[in-house]
């Protein structure tokens, strides 16, 4: 899923000048465009909301042939994984579906069933939408909109040089099937969330991991002023990952590096909150399923991403991930 | 922009299950899926929050060589437009864009631009959304969250027999260059919900016209359980409908009638507010150009839409707009 820049079309190139071109002295704003995915926002009541939204076009994240229940199921819980890594519940939904010319009647129906379903799963209310047509392709954009169950939000540059880097999960070969059934990390975030309250700790920096573990957690880096030593052997590499590895000549702790729609959270923590929570999950009231987080390696001073090898060798971690081009 | 039906894949009848499908206890939802453009939510806090979103396709919605700025307005004020007719302040934004393969590169910031104008025009901030690329043509899906300015919805099924029937604006022939700038009635409906307030009265129904004027009443009736008739000489025509007329071979009302994407207000409201309201309009102190308000015509007890011809001779007026079918 890697793609090397050929020109300026690049989606960081024109993501770069947008939160100049959005940038706001709107005071109900509190986390706005800009590097976060999960936008935070104050009404006027006091209370506090959060909103993200995610896009997708057929041939792109999802394929022809892709079943129409699983493409709505990857497009509501795109943004639903938003919410969970930026500490929020998710609670209501609109949804644009645009078919293309052709598509069979059922197709729209198992697309509504399947997001039915995925929300049902997820405490989320489908509220509202748009269905429209066009000749050439299937486009959907979902946005979901929740509750923060913390008082500050967690973001991207909230890392401290000394944090834990900490993963939810099993990273790398979503492309055989969980990046259309990911699993966001609500009550896992929820339960850290609680955990940490009680302590009177936070976790630093939060996001989930959408376009690659090296890419995704370059930007962490970049919004924290840190820089990362990830320990190879620690990452914890899916089953999908070995097998695209035996297909592909890559190592399987390459692809979890680098392929993309893992929808699990990349966090960062002091080394004190983390030791507490890493023994808290190992206790008996912690629901089952729960105790899926991996430390993965430090946030350094040092503003370099580097990968030490088993052999102790330490090298360059590159950013690879996904990115799109036009 | 009518098109006849020719098979099954018509987007109302896609729409006729989501109801059901997407039907919900959840005590949150005051107004969700359903008839209603526009989603209202309580949140924990017990804050009020609306929710509108609309999509959009480059071949159908606008041309490849519409200025992309004007795209970025067209797609934010459409559901401007949704929240305005559910008496709702627009407060913030999430725009999801996909752009296609070969578009230089001035066209997302074009875009972004035209965004953030038109969003600065309506005191609307953009905090979100998301940027990919496709192979084939470009999509916009907007969602706008505002807060209400009163505390009941106001709905399409709102509608009683002897409500006065009301629109903003003038109708028709927005194909001529309106459809990509439209003037949501922000305004116009905070002026009306203040001075209903004032007076104690409340509109009946609303909805905003996007689907064109007789489509658009079919449906407001059908929630209402009413029918209509409108007094055709009653119906302000646009100079672009009379210029549409010109080449088309069809009548200035005829256009006014069934064109799409008007984005004004379809209000349906007791004779006494009306009467109180319009009078209200013409006084001192209502800002110059919120008096766009014309009465034209009556819903009635009779499930029929009407058209009255200023000879006298009453005819059935056929539900014609914009309808997707794929």
């Amino acid at each position: 899923m890697t793609e090397k820049p050929k020109h300026s079309n690049r989606e960081n190139d024109v993501l770069a000048v947008l939160p100049e071109l959005f940038r706001t002295d709107d005071p109900s704003v509190i986390v706005g465009a800009g590097p976060d995915d999960c936008a935070h926002v104050r009404t006027a009541d006091g209370g506090r909301l959060a909103f993200s939204t995610d896009a997708f076009a057929e041939g792109s994240h999802f394929l022809r042939d892709d079943p129409p229940g699983a493409v709505a199921r990857k497009s509501l819980l795109a943004s639903v994984s938003d919410l969970a890594a930026s500490a929020c519940r998710p609670r209501w939904a609109l949804v644009s579906l645009c078919l293309r010319k052709g598509l069979p009647p059922e197709w729209a129906r198992e697309f509504a069933e399947g997001l039915a379903e995925a929300a049902k799963e997820y405490g989320v209310t489908i509220v509202g939408g748009d269905l429209i047509s066009s000749g050439s392709s299937v486009f959907v954009s979902v946005t979901v909109a929740g509750e923060p169950f913390v008082d500050e939000p967690l973001l991207r540059s909230g890392g401290r040089p000394g944090d834990v880097i900490v993963v939810t999960g099993e990273l790398g070969g979503s492309i055989r099937g969980k990046h259309l059934s990911p699993r966001p990390r609500v009550r896992e975030m929820e339960e850290l969330m609680r955990y940490a309250g009680r302590t009177g700790t936070r976790p630093g920096a939060a996001m989930d991991i959408s376009d690659g573990l090296s890419l995704d957690l370059s930007r962490l880096c970049r919004e924290s002023g840190a820089g990362a030593v990830v320990e190879e052997h620690l990452i914890p590499v899916s089953d999908a990952a070995k097998l695209s590895a035996a297909e592909s000549g890559k190592t399987p702790v390459e692809h979890a590096l680098a392929d993309g729609e893992d929808f699990e959270l990349l966090l960062t923590m002091p080394p004190k909150l983390w030791d507490g929570f890493a023994a808290h999950l190992v206790g008996a009231d912690v629901p089952e399923g729960l105790a899926c987080f991996t430390r993965i390696g430090v946030l350094t001073a040092a503003e370099a991403l580097l990968l030490e090898r088993p052999d102790g060798g330490v090298h360059p971690l590159g950013a690879e991930g996904y990115e799109h081009q036009w």
